[in-house]
This record gives structure tokens, sequence and C-alpha cells, in this order.
């Protein structure tokens, strides 16, 4: 029988954190929750854009022309190829959005593993 | 300067039903807010997967084998090919992502137009 996927749901079963879990699939994409606490590495994706929507908590994403702020209900797109890097000063929590097998870093030797929820 | 969009405002600015408002893209697609009350029609689409995320209210999708009922803060995304027909007995929001130019009943001939807001 078919379930909707309730995200708090999802983001009650691990405390980790930057370790993106796969929830559902999209036409080839990765639908992820992930739980961030610090500031994470300078970094782009040459070949796909990067979603971002804060469900919990308050997100910084830094872009070399300036800063995004994030609070829960709003999102944000780095397009391809543009650097940046995350900041949260206290947790947060985020859906994320990627085709599957992007690398988080944006460099296969240093990506986390995604794996399903 | 790069803004964060902040969906609740987005849906602050209009109020009609079942027409769908791009706020960003995403690799091709289309990220959209709408609001949705009564009953659509039944439809699929046969080249992509449908992302419905709930932001308020309660939507159930009816599928042929069962119904799937969303709350706030609950996602499910409608393989591709599968009919499906969305309800709300109350008005609801939702953040749809679909390939851009995909037609909402499935059909080119009965779509709405999809415009950025």
């Amino acid at each position: 029988m078919a379930q909707a996927v309730n995200l708090a749901n999802k983001l009650s079963l691990f405390s980790e954190h930057w370790k993106p879990k796969i929830v559902a699939g999209f036409n080839g994409n990765d639908i992820m929750v992930v739980k961030l606490k610090g500031e994470f590495q300078w970094h782009s994706h040459a070949e796909t854009d990067d979603f971002f929507l804060v469900l919990k908590g308050r997100l910084t994403i830094r872009l070399r022309d300036g800063d995004v702020h994030l609070g829960p209900g709003e999102l944000y797109v780095v397009p391809a190829g543009v650097e940046h890097c995350p900041v949260a000063e206290e947790e947060v929590h985020l859906l994320l959005i990627e085709p599957a097998g992007t690398p988080n870093t944006g460099d296969p030797a240093t990506a986390v593993v995604k794996t399903a929820l």
C-alpha cells in the first residue's frame, strides 16, 4: 500500500550531522533529509543544481558574492558550478534534492555515502 | 543579491486554486507552489514522476489501488505512468516539482499555463 513520507518521522530516526538520508526518488533524483550543524566546506557541483529547503532551524549558504539566509519554509537552489559553503550555527534540518550519485562535497573522493532510510 | 524563496510569502500572493506558480528552477524542473481545493481529475504523466509535498492542510492522492493521505511535512512521489487524482476537502498548499512543460492534467490540450511568481 502506497504511503506518504513523513519528514519529521524520518528525521527522528537519526542524529548524525552531514549524512543525507534518501527518503524517496524522483526521476533519477534522490530526495533526502539531512541534519547539519557547523560549517561544511566550500565546494561546487559542475553538473547539477543543488536544492535546499529548510524544515527546521536556520541555514546560511555562503556564496562568493554574498550569503543566503534561510529559515523554515524557505528554499534556495544553488546553480550548477557555483561555489557554496553551508553553515548552520545551530542544528538545521533540510530537504535536499540531487541527482542520484551526486557527491555531497562535489568530489567523489571525499563524499559521504548517502543511504536510504 | 541571491535570496531565499519564502514559500509562505509566495503563497500569500494569490488565492486561486489548481494554478501552479513557478518559484524556482532545478535542473530543468519547475519548483512550484499551488493551492488546491476540491477534486481534480484522474490523469497520469507517462514521462515523469510527480512530486507532492504538503505545506498546509491535508491532501488525499487517490490511486487505483488505494489512497495516500498527506498532512503538513509529508511528501509522496507518484511514479510515472501511474493514474492519480488529488483531492483536497479543505484548501491545501503544496510544493510541486515537475519537469518544465509538464501538463498538470497529463494532456497539453487541457493543462493550465504555469506562470512564474
